[in-house]
């Protein structure tokens, strides 16, 4: 990975209004840039993905990108991982835009699982029950044991993320993934423009780091709990996912299909647990198992 | 478009923590499922995208989608569009997970430029500022003259917001984004899971109604305000965007290169403007104008 990088703030001035009163003050910016993403296995490359996202932590990114996607399952694949300079970009004082990721000779990378994980077919149209099935194919389905943590411990999470979050602090405008083990203990942080950037670049460190799956982690998402994040961090073996703000009706069905314990709307001394509630020390005593659907159309 | 919906939001059961009390009580979710936006032509047909959306407003989303991706510049070339049901969902109690456009009989609709709009070429990598020139080329460069707004009629708009979504109310889980003319009167506000979904709702509703380019009005999004937000303004012509939290760097470097006002941060009784004071009532005489970039790399 090139050592240079391209800023993950940048500054500008703004016309601050505030109870009547204007002032004009600096201000910082998160910076969003796009990231090509490109695979090469000898002579040959393929534009894998465009995203946007916060300079930084690119080879992360790019890492767990691929590793979610399924087109990259094992890092010893992997023989390095580059920022690719532009001829005319060389010479200035910014970094890349593109970070390639360079494959060990061996079967071609199946970029067909690149297309969205919801198929659409003729006989069945586009189906989140479809997708999960899908899933269900690409992880184990036991469910993985995972930690029994103290409610006390999950309420500090935010705390903690928060104090880790330099550049959000500025910018007010990042969104972070952060990894803890069971006691609480932070164990790494990253932040993007994009919920499922900051998440890819999280799992592309432990991906790197050869820490896969994480099976005594919990990981907590600054804002909601999409499918899109639930499935990132299934795939890695997650078993316990927090988000500080609310969860989509199918981040619920996934969460509870595939055994992981789901809590929403952590801030401040308050939490919902969605699924899983057997890793909440205490709780497993006061729920008893439930059967079948738990999520029902309303009327309004 | 079948009367048939999917519901927006689902029922569900939580175990609540608050100040170490636990409850089990019911809640409710975002609905977040896959949509496959189909473009038909005669007897063919393609599959433009899938996109997580929260179900509701499905035609105006495919509608949006496809305008601010260039597919379909003018509505008089859609003949109709349907929810697609497969055979075995058609008895079920759900809406459908399909949306098909179909065009009236003309040159090829091009699909080409729903590729991401940064580009990628061995001259130049990907990079923010060819993907500015790219849109500058599809939108006009005059700046929208627009209107002028008063401080006061800003600080109302979030509240308007907030009291017609409904779904937020109940769920703490979806986007919005809202429409208002020039003295703050909420013309029609749109959710989903998605920003990117809200938004293109909302104006796939302008442009099936004929009303494009909006260039008397002002949109309110209630997350961020992120590159992709602002080039689905710039396209449907929106000189006045505001976010009721943090702008990304390339929003307002986007912002300044078309001359669109862009407000941040409105909340409460304050907002800060990153780009065209001048329309904001009072304060153009306040602000010089200024040269040159506004950007800069900082250091942390």
């Amino acid at each position: 990975m090139s050592t240079r990088a391209k800023p993950s703030q940048v500054r500008t001035r703004v016309w601050s209004f505030r109870e009547g009163e204007t002032a004009e003050r600096e201000d910082r910016l998160a910076t969003e840039e796009p990231l090509e993403i490109r695979l090469r296995m000898g002579e040959r490359t393929w534009t894998v993905a465009v995203t946007m996202r916060t300079p930084g932590n690119d080879a992360e990114l790019a890492a767990g990108f691929l590793y979610a996607e399924e087109v990259v399952a094992d890092r010893e694949r992997i023989r390095r991982i580059e920022s690719v300079f532009a001829p005319e970009e060389t010479t200035g004082p910014e970094g890349s835009n593109v970070v390639e990721v360079e494959l060990r000779e061996g079967p071609e990378p199946e970029l067909r699982s690149l297309e969205r994980h919801f198929f659409a077919t003729s006989a069945c149209g586009v189906c989140g029950k479809a997708g999960l099935e899908t899933l269900r194919l690409r992880v184990p389905t036991a469910a993985p044991e995972g930690p029994v943590v103290d409610a006390a411990v999950l309420r500090e999470l935010p705390n903690r993320l928060r104090e880790a979050q330099g550049v959000f602090e500025a910018t007010g405008g990042l969104h972070a993934a952060g990894l803890f083990d069971a006691s609480g203990r932070l164990l790494a942080v990253r932040e993007d423009v994009g919920r499922h950037n900051a998440l890819d670049k999280l799992i592309g460190r432990a991906f790197l780091d050869g820490r896969l799956p994480l099976r005594d982690h919990l990981v907590l998402v600054s804002g909601r709990a999409s499918y899109e994040l639930l499935q990132k961090c299934v795939v890695a073996g997650v078993p316990f996912i927090c988000a500080v703000s609310a969860p989509s009706s199918l981040a619920v069905e996934l969460a509870e299909r595939f055994g992981v314990t789901l809590v929403g709307f952590l801030r401040g001394d308050r939490f919902n647990v969605y699924a899983g509630p057997e890793r909440i020390a205490g709780l497993a005593a006061q729920t008893a198992p439930r059967r079948g659907d738990r999520l029902f159309p309303t009327i309004s």
